[in-house]
């Protein structure tokens, strides 16, 4: 079946390419923030190839195109390309080359490669020069007559693309000081402070939630993240912020510029920072959140500023929330239990309901997350979810990435496990929780591998450690219980959450390998990390269990509302060998009691989950009624 | 106390450095291949300031000398030091610049540093050149009139050591396949596969243990590591090794020249290398394991060859043992573990002898490490030590790199700990050991730490791990019980053993940072690792456990007697998540019982405690004689 629309949008692309010179044009998935969901203005790679899948490149030349993307995507990608001509490149594959690889083959020494590198970080930037370098080498025998493979720099879909959707343009707002325990001048002269220990001057910002912590603005520019798009450049004693005016009020204007921002046009930031290169002496960027368009503006031929390439100073002091913010989220998580509970209560309900269980009543995943949205919004000063909801019945709980659409929403199987990861933005912060509760009778596996990611769960949380420890290092108390099994889950146990700003946000994050065999950032106090083991037993089931945990000093932890605080010998201890941190659990909602298997823990994991639910008992029934609060007490009793 | 000799020695080396036109000289405490231990030959930095620590760098210019050395030996430097007109610059204290920073301090421009360059490794040299640049710098106003500060490469103690010991010549040994499982064709054959993976015609060799491992060959030139001074050269169907022709019999010779191998002067690889680089096309070496000058020889001016610098293939080749070596290793443990045992039960008639308890008996640490020595000796096939003995009683326990000399030799005390980490070389193997006994009655607190010591030792031995799991992954199995009390030990829990090599291996270790913050070398089947948590109180006592444990596939894994490979469901899992690995402990001896309060164990330490202790009965009663026989039953008698 031949693909009508997308040869034709290719066609027009491949007129525009070749009137520009242009032999080889790039598609990526990304707005020019790195961010982790594109809005529509970004999504060129769908409108010329028509699959939709939430990462693809699409390469197109003059007789040809491909498309990459992963292995979620390899069926859907087959479908939606039918009769487009474009070829599928199934990322990973052996024998399947990378976007770079298949340049460095195929194109021929001299010819140009286009792609808009506003949406290209600045590492893939480079990559593609080392492309044209490797080109190039091709045609050394003809020194004589050299050529130079080069790269242009432009958005070819803005003329091309009919109907194209606009740049999201939504109103900012702000929080105070109320909100933070910081002001926004404290936080701009706590980061000046940083510049000037880096010897720099100016601090050219492009990621989002940077600019969102700094500035304590917030936006609804991308999905799920409130952020707004923009740029942001710091100079010793002003600050520019790049953004569409229209969506910044009189209100937010006027507090900004008393902290010395000015607002400018968002577009207008290359051209700035390209004068600001031939200006000052040196710039800090941090060469993961630049896009290769910036880093280019930055490095003309005319520059004379010297790069400081360090991680934006930003990063490690959003990941350390103010004591006011942990307190925000302490809030912000009563409430989301609190929704989340009154969930579990209505699937108790209904797994107990004589219509589930002889299959009359039918609910989808689509629709237990529509009633979860529900109750979330029910609490006061719920924004917005914090990342499309994972309602996922029976064998769907097993693909990790599975979010359900109308394609493949299921309905609820009786007797079989539901996971449930979901979150929610609220006016006092962010949350992110798994809960997975069986639908009936669980099996004895069911019980035994629920128990054991369970017990995974427990012991993380109630780990102590010294600073200077990583999450490399804590990754095993969760993980060993299932290793004894033969199992593992192929993702992270935990990764930072921002405090009302991205469900994902660094530096540190629990897992096994760190980032590239390097080991991530220590825990620190402040620091607010998911704790979320699993298991995926494919085509049967998923498991997953996840809380969210704030890392403070021990002196700041209680067990069983016993301070935590080192004592007799081990205080004399802990002053040569401390500070020694912990983590407190934020999330507050009971685990699945039916899915448990108690003769698998030991008597400390026992302890351990009835401290828990006795802390959530307290927390979350004051809020319940009379049904709901009764199950919640038999819920958290003591196993 | 004016030092006379010292003040004339450094004259003379002040006039010799006049003639070459040197400013600045350099001593450091290192052989030509980065060996642990220097043989007197290399000791130059003790002939010139009188200093005798492990570790040091001495300095010397016109009017002035300065000597570096860490934290263990600022008292024995300050002494020693007395009276040479010597500076002490006391690393790592505030204030105190490196050697770099005070040579980019006080050097001029145009002024000349000198060292020999075969005693410093790569990295070191080219910080000594980004010194000369920063000099450099200083003088870029006079840019009419440009100087250029510079390094020469000269041994000048050469000329001014008078009655320089020789370097060591001690004849060599071969292993043969039995030993190893492997013949030297067998792995200059696996060598050479590598050799081409890397695209690369030639790997030259400078450490020693690499050498020793492919060769076959085993020497005694450096104090507890079975090495031969040497240099390799592999070629794509012969090898040439540099070395002390002397000490290589006609029955080595022909063995080796059997596989290839041709002998050369020790002496000649620096021109050798020289010629190679200017001859082939690619040299591979290892960047962390060549010295300044050899790799100043391979990028002379008529070098043509390109560097490949990479990890040398051997480094984990030599680290995954072979299953006849690690069979081997089992033997020369039980043989160690006869020796040592034997040991404890005449430490346990000594602290029940009423002469040691009323103090008229008198030992000293020096004595126990000789009585341990003999019991070695008494074991057939052995060679070495595998390291300096340390035997620390009381107070001595908490130095954690404390060795017994002539000087702190202390009498052993009663009711305190007797710290013994030894280890030795066999011609099975090498061990590496360290156990604490109470040496009469032991405080709550002294029973408490040891306990918590113990469960950590116990614990990391029974770890079960998928493939890729690093060091820095485990090594929270062994510390997690002492960070519970305010504690922590400021050393690796692990370090990687050779086979009848060195006690110190890489590549694999298991500590909290890794290397430099990236993780190391994940296990991988055959690995032999320590496992040697502890606990230092300053100037009460110290206690550390350690066994060695090798890393095997749990299918070859016993516990209690029962394979540990996966059954039923999770023989599935596993197929999926594995393969999983695990250690079996080498090592054979029991620990100390009148130390544990079982009290604080958990069900699981007291089986795993129990378990290793039925094991360690069986594979050393043979051996003991009734008396021994029937302390060992009591000792490893289930807890």
């Amino acid at each position: 079946m031949y693909n009508d629309t997308i040869h034709k949008r290719l066609d027009d692309l491949r007129s525009k390419m070749n009137s520009e010179g242009i032999d080889y044009y790039l598609f990526v998935t990304a707005d020019f923030h790195s961010s982790e969901y594109v809005s529509d203005y970004f999504k060129a790679r769908e409108y010329f190839s028509g699959f939709n899948g939430s990462n693809g490149d699409l390469l197109v030349w003059k007789d040809g195109a491909a498309l990459w993307t992963d292995g979620r995507y390899f069926l859907q990608a087959g479908s939606q390309l039918e009769g487009t001509g474009i070829d599928l490149m199934k990322m990973g594959m052996k024998g399947v080359p990378t976007v770079e690889e298949f340049l460095t083959e195929n194109m021929l020494p001299g010819q140009v490669l286009g792609f808009d590198g506003r949406c290209i970080p600045l590492g893939r930037g480079k990559e593609f020069e080392k492309v044209c370098e490797a080109v190039d080498k091709k045609a050394c025998a003809d020194a004589e007559n050299p050529v130079k493979t080069s790269i242009v720099l432009k958005d070819l879909a803005e003329s091309v693309w009919i109907n194209r959707p606009a740049l999201p343009a939504n109103t900012a707002w702000l929080l105070t000081k109320g909100n933070t325990g910081e002001s926004r001048k404290e936080r701009l002269n706590r980061v000046r402070e940083e510049m000037a220990n880096n010897k720099c001057d100016e601090l050219v910002l492009s990621s989002l939630d940077d600019i969102a912590w700094l500035l304590l603005l917030r936006g609804t520019d991308i999905d799920f993240n409130p952020v707004a798009l923009s740029y942001a450049i710091i100079h010793r004693d002003s600050l520019e912020l790049y953004i569409n005016e229209s969506i910044i009020t009189d209100d937010v204007k006027k507090s900004l510029e008393a902290d010395g921002v000015s607002i400018k046009a968002y577009n207008e930031v290359y051209a700035d920072t390209e004068k600001l290169s031939e200006k000052v002496t040196s710039v800090m960027i941090d060469p993961k959140r630049v896009s290769y368009t910036l880093y280019k503006c930055l490095t003309g031929k005319n520059a004379k500023a010297k790069l400081v390439l360090e991680t934006c100073p930003i990063t490690i002091m959003k990941a350390c929330k103010t004591p006011e913010e942990i307190n925000f989220e302490r809030i912000a998580h009563v409430k989301d239990g609190v929704a989340v509970t009154k969930l579990l209560f209505k699937l108790h309900e209904l797994k107990n309901d004589p219509a589930f269980i002889s299959g009359e009543k039918k609910v989808t995943e689509l629709e237990v997350a529509d009633v979860l949205l529900g109750l979330r919004k029910e609490q006061e000063g719920f924004l917005d979810q914090s990342f499309a909801p994972i309602i996922a019945t029976a064998d769907h709980g097993a693909i990790i990435h599975y979010e359900p659409d109308e394609k493949t929403n299921a309905v609820i199987k009786k007797d079989a496990f539901l996971l449930m990861d979901t979150g929610g933005q609220y006016k006092e912060g962010t949350t992110d929780i798994t809960r997975t509760v069986i639908m009936g009778e669980p099996t004895a596996e069911e019980k035994r591998l629920y128990t054991a990611v369970l017990c995974g769960n427990l012991r993380l949380a109630a780990a102590t450690f010294p600073e200077g420890t990583t999450g490399q290092n804590l990754d095993i108390l969760a993980r060993a219980e299932l290793w004894k099994a033969g199992l593992d889950y192929r993702h992270g146990t935990g990764h930072g959450v921002g405090f009302l700003l991205n469900v994902h946000e660094g530096p540190q994050n629990i897992n096994l390998k760190g980032a590239a065999g390097k080991l991530t950032a220590a825990f620190r106090e402040g620091m607010i990390t998911s704790d979320e083991p699993g298991v995926y037993l494919d085509g049967k089931f998923g498991i997953r269990l996840e809380n969210m945990m704030v890392c403070l000093n021990v002196d700041k932890l209680y067990d069983e509302g016993k301070n935590r605080a080192f004592t007799g010998e081990d205080a004399v201890y802990a002053k040569e060998y401390g500070p020694f941190y912990g983590f407190e659990t934020l999330t507050m909602v009971p685990f699945d009691k039916a899915s448990i298997d108690k003769s698998l823990m030991t008597g400390e994991d026992i302890r351990l989950l009835n401290a828990y639910h006795t802390v959530v008992y307290e927390h979350i029934s004051p809020y319940l009624n009379d049904d709901e609060k009764a199950w919640l007490k038999d819920q958290t009793s003591a196993l």
